[in-house]
């Protein structure tokens, strides 16, 4: 199978590619390099410097003696996108190609744009590059748990039936998200889901939580392959900035009264997750929508769990309750399902505390890159 | 009442600055002269040449008295934009600047993406020139009934709730549209409801079923003040396209079988429906949606309303049942409700025989300006 990684830079994309090459496929990845040139301008770069894309793909050669086939462009340019489809006539393609930062996203208007026009332009050309050229390819695209807010109801895979006024029918689940990012993935899909009941894409939508980890079994094969793990508040998720927060000795930053609960996963599950898709692809004409986390936590409990697994390690940790720069609800119902993705396969990594300790291990191996000024910037909105 | 009208130039935006202006309103309207290029650019210009904006403002102070301020430009472009904010503090920005046409955003890859552009990049702006310059001012925006789709479910004023599991919570009314147009009309929602919950702007969404007409009281003042009236199939609506596919002796165009019902509203309704939000408009951190129509109809309906009609003026018309070229369902439930700008205070303009003869004899008058050519172009999706 010959699987389009769009963003194979990222954090996600890169470890993604060397799964699905390690699992035998072919594959190619894109990237922009968005995310390091984002980075670099806000002074806030991953924690350990990562060889660019060309670089880790032969590495990561010279180590397995598999390859992975690079092209560095822009997803946004359709002349680039449709020669990707052109010379490869990918099988699948799994679209990480998007701005994933919220307070990115709020920063101001020109972020604001960028977004809008990056994450639907990138989405667009997909579309049309597949209904181009190859119309049976198998678009895996990356949602986020993040589109549904916090209902007072109970959260279905993406979909929902409703019974209104003695009548029924069948909905996407209503989305209200609390960020531009965040409402930028409503609208991306918005745009698959008409696409698919036009022209009969088949179409999986992975909704995801917030990912942890800096492990996963190919990027342990040697320190240069390593994903790139942010701790900063505009690319870093939350469990990633406590560990780092944690070894730096700066106090763990929790956003107002710290109630809100989440469903997250480890690294080493959005991989199985993106993998199981590919093999058991949407049928032409289907968005298929799932819920793509293992457990769920409040920050609280998160920020509990490091503080616990620290302590045992010798660390004086400290936790700050912040007054929330977001508008979210601190307190909250939440009960997503999640169980399509456990029938496709996959067997959940759960946050032990060994897990946890394994991640304080690395982050210790490199505190001494770690960029304190990056930690908090009190982006607010 | 000082009022910014943002995309002044097109079929309702014109009309919209003469109406509030002889209503005492200071007028500001912008245009970026986008319909007029692109309806050169396919060849399927208005039926009546009408003179540009800053001509139009001209005439219409020769012939009121009154003064209608015109500036040319993109709110696409932000500078622009926020140079209008800061000269005249609008207490109302009505938003008309979006690329209004279905089959123009099917047409290619390019025209889809300048469409997502255009609508969202402008309502972004929008929105960020309200929360810096004027967090009062009250946005006035246009949506469509077709962002609903036909749903099996009574369709209510844009909200819904929702009991699930014996929880309930209140959601948007859901949405799943039959264009890329129509999509981005959703995500244009997405996009305010997101920035009113954040940031507490007051919005009102005029969901707004296919238009009809071309005499309203103002422009009916002078031949040079008429509305830009389409009759193609790219930017004209279904009523309007018939009369003219009539006056022509062209056979009427009715897409599949003809069961598609949609809600209705004379161009003289859609003024008052503007102009009543103006004066009512929506309290902070309210998205306040109507449905805006005066009545429903089948497209077998309507047809057979212009055939009786014509065939008393003495016209010979035949229909002509086409394969569908959209992906829509042709028999299906549709139950909208639309009370709200009733209890606005809205007088509805019925479809009666004498406003559809009204109809005829302004289009007989301008027969020789038909371009036939225009009528039909088998736009497909």
């Amino acid at each position: 199978m010959r699987v389009l990684v769009l963003g194979s830079d990222g954090y996600l994309g890169w470890p993604t590619c060397m799964y699905l090459s390690q699992a035998g496929y072919e594959v190619i990845g894109a990237d922009n390099y968005f995310r390091r040139t984002a980075a670099v301008e806000l002074d806030c770069e991953a924690l350990v410097p990562t060889p660019n894309l060309i670089q880790r793909a032969k590495i990561w050669e010279q180590v397995t003696g598999r390859k992975i086939i690079t092209h560095i462009g822009d997803v946004t340019n359709y002349e680039f996108l449709l020669s990707l489809f052109e010379a490869y006539h990918p099988d699948a393609v799994i679209h990480y190609a998007e701005q994933p930062s919220a307070p990115y996203s709020m920063l101001n208007r020109d972020k604001a744009a960028f977004t809008i026009q990056n994450n639907l332009l990138s989405t667009l050309n997909i579309v049309y590059a597949v209904k181009e050229i190859s119309p049976d390819c198998h678009i895996i695209k990356l949602g986020t748990m993040g589109e549904y807010g916090t209902p007072d109801i109970d959260i279905e895979e993406g979909w929902i039936q409703i019974e209104h006024g003695g009548r029924k029918d069948k909905f996407l689940f209503p989305r209200q998200a609390s960020s531009l990012y965040h409402t930028t993935k409503i609208q991306d899909t918005d745009l698959l889901w008409f696409y698919v009941r036009t022209w009969g894409l088949r179409v999986t939508d992975l909704m995801q939580g917030p990912v942890y980890g800096i492990s996963t079994d190919e990027a342990d094969m040697d320190e240069k392959l390593i994903p790139n793990f942010h701790y900063d508040e505009i690319f870093g998720t939350v469990l990633n900035r406590f560990i780092v927060q944690a070894v730096a000795g700066y106090p763990l930053t929790v956003y107002g009264k710290g109630g809100q609960i989440r469903g997250y996963l480890n690294i080493k599950d959005t991989l199985q997750c993106v993998h199981l898709s590919a093999t058991q692809p949407a049928k032409s004409g289907e968005l298929r929508i799932f819920n793509q986390m293992s457990e769920t936590f409040s920050v609280n409990e998160l920020v509990e769990r490091v503080k616990i697994v620290g302590k045992k390690l010798g660390y004086d940790i400290n936790i700050n309750h912040l007054e929330n720069p977001r508008r979210e609800k601190e307190n909250h119902y939440y009960n997503p399902k999640y169980t399509g993705l456990l029938k496709l396969g996959v067997k959940p990594h759960y946050l032990t505390d060994e897990v946890i300790e394994g991640m304080f291990r690395i982050v210790e191996t490199y505190k001494d890159y770690i960029n304190r000024d990056a930690i908090f910037r009190g982006v607010k909105w």
